[in-house]
């Protein structure tokens, strides 16, 4: 039996165009800061693929910063800025913001002072989509872009991280988008590359990834692909809580995106359903993927307000554009199975 | 007429190893975070290209910190040290740098205090050698890996900066090589990748075909390629210099890199030279990739004593290890008939 992976908010296999486009970008040698036609050639496909992400993350016109991934671009967007946040943001926005905004039961955070908040509009490990209040001053769009309908000259904030790999894109490239004109101090500097922003010798072949990559799942979106995979994701909690009545289904009552699902089972520890439902065949996660090696309960859950025993219980599945209902359906029955055995031995 | 590619300090095409490395690890779709299959696949990618890392670079039980490459690996390496430097450094030491170590007419820094300098091992431009005294804080190795026997081992540096793209592989991914046990604070941080010491969802593939390429540049290294190189080198500069017996050739009585040239006319911009050269179908450049788009003297010549007006006249020409001999006697005739051209029109 094949496996199944439903890890897709830690990372997506990269999509045919995206490989298509990365193969092809092996073969142009220049460094796009060379000025004979080598380099041009180059540069050339750095620009084409900022104009591709532009244009699927509605921000034409706006300034795209390329950096390594979004966890860069939190270093770049906030570090000494002190902006607020809550401690449902990812691990990487955490480590700039002063974490004192408060999130409510259904994991919706409350900003006070948009201008020097960070909030990130969709969580990865509960899928809860956030309200982004005018004047934000930055939003990790990370989770969202590619999943979600978003357009980053309408949604109010100043600055957006994004990153590809979490849209069918290589992983270790990502973008600071920003509104043209705002200040943005570079913390890597010397060859003055990114307009100054971000020295370094472009990543050329994952820039023309994630090019492809983000014009790839502006399409796939406008066609539906998600709402079929809510669907799915629909079916397999309505399997899931059939199987285990005693199961929670996290932030369920807010808008969510449509292929995550995150569900805890008190006293079955996540990482130990992660191990079994790996050697069953299937790819799942607790927490997100960066702690996901850590013993410990999910910040993301414990703000919510959920105890220390369900939060250490909590798993998340995340689906991609190629999730089958078979695969859903057999990780539920499966589940459900390990979940009654589990209940066995406890009793 | 084919194209020469004769700007290979700028960037290397990617080499063969990398490339079927690069689509190879296009397949592996896990985040090497996760704990299930498809994580420990990508996770054993990494690791493997580490090992060929610093197999290649004779690093053995030291840290390798992978980066986005050596201007990320400067700023991660040397920011609030204030490392003293000489001004023959890449701009991304520059940038991080008090710029006090005086620099021979040959161009060789002379280092006072090891422990808190940095200097390069070989320049990008002239391609001379420096020798590195025990100790050395930092050691720019990013155009010397790949094309010297080098061993981090026993070079007496506590940190070298390496990349990819200089040696074969892809652009934007690169290394920080540390002595095991050396203290180095994150500054991108978030889910704790790399010990701790740079967080980030790694560029696996990016990673892979920086394996692939060490591995293999080390093999073509111990296969004679650069000897080769340098007896082309050097035929292409007899050529030069018997055509144009008023250009200098600078660094020459250093140790300098088997495959750059650097020479300078003066009263012809190096500008000029790039471009028409290009136009006649041959990829050079004057001064380093990252500051070719910029109209200005060369601060490594300036450093070196030469005056603004033989600065500012000179181009670089690197070969690499698939360069002909033909290539560099087409060029020769080429430049030569150009830099004739430019005497009339001057006379």
């Amino acid at each position: 039996m094949s496996r199944v992976y439903l890890d897709h908010n830690a990372t997506m296999p990269l999509c045919y165009a995206a490989k298509a486009a990365m193969v092809s970008a092996m073969e142009i040698c220049g460094n796009p800061s060379s000025v004979h036609a080598e380099g041009r050639a180059a540069k050339a496909l750095v620009e084409k693929a900022r104009a591709q992400i532009a244009s699927a993350f509605g921000a034409d016109g706006a300034d795209i910063v390329f950096t390594s991934g979004s966890t860069e671009g939190a270093a770049l967007a906030m570090s000494g800025r002190d902006l607020h946040a809550a401690s449902v943001e990812h691990d990487a926005v955490r480590a700039w913001a002063v974490e004192d905004l408060q999130v409510s039961p259904e994991g919706e955070v409350h900003v006070t002072d948009p201008v020097s908040s960070a909030l990130q509009l969709a969580n990865s490990e509960t899928g809860v989509i956030q309200m982004l209040p005018q004047g934000l001053a930055v939003t990790d769009a990370t989770q969202a872009f590619g999943k979600l309908p978003v357009a980053f000259n309408w949604m109010g904030a100043t600055m957006a991280l994004i990153s590809a790999h979490k849209l069918g894109g290589p992983k270790g490239i990502g973008a600071v988008v920003l509104k043209r004109g705002t200040d943005l101090a570079a913390q890597i500097k010397g060859g003055g590359q990114e307009m100054g922003r971000r020295s370094g010798t472009e990543n050329v072949v994952g820039i023309a990834g994630f090019g492809a990559a983000a014009e790839a799942a502006a399409q796939a979106l406008a066609n539906g692909v998600w709402e079929r995979v809510a669907m799915l994701r629909d079916t397999m909690e309505a399997a899931l809580a059939a199987g285990s009545p005693d199961t929670i289904f996290v932030g369920t009552s807010a808008s969510r995106l449509p292929n995550t699902s995150c569900f805890a089972t008190p006293g079955w520890k996540g990482e130990t359903q992660v191990m079994q439902m790996d050697l069953s065949g299937f790819a799942i996660s607790a927490g997100s993927a960066c702690s996901s090696g850590k013993v410990r309960a999910s910040a993301v859950l414990t703000a919510m307000g959920y105890d220390e025993l369900t939060a250490q219980s909590a798993v998340r599945v995340s689906l991609g554009p190629d999730t089958t209902e078979t695969d859903v359906l057999r990780f539920a029955e499966s589940w459900c199975a390990k979940q009654k055995k589990h209940r066995a031995r406890v009793a």
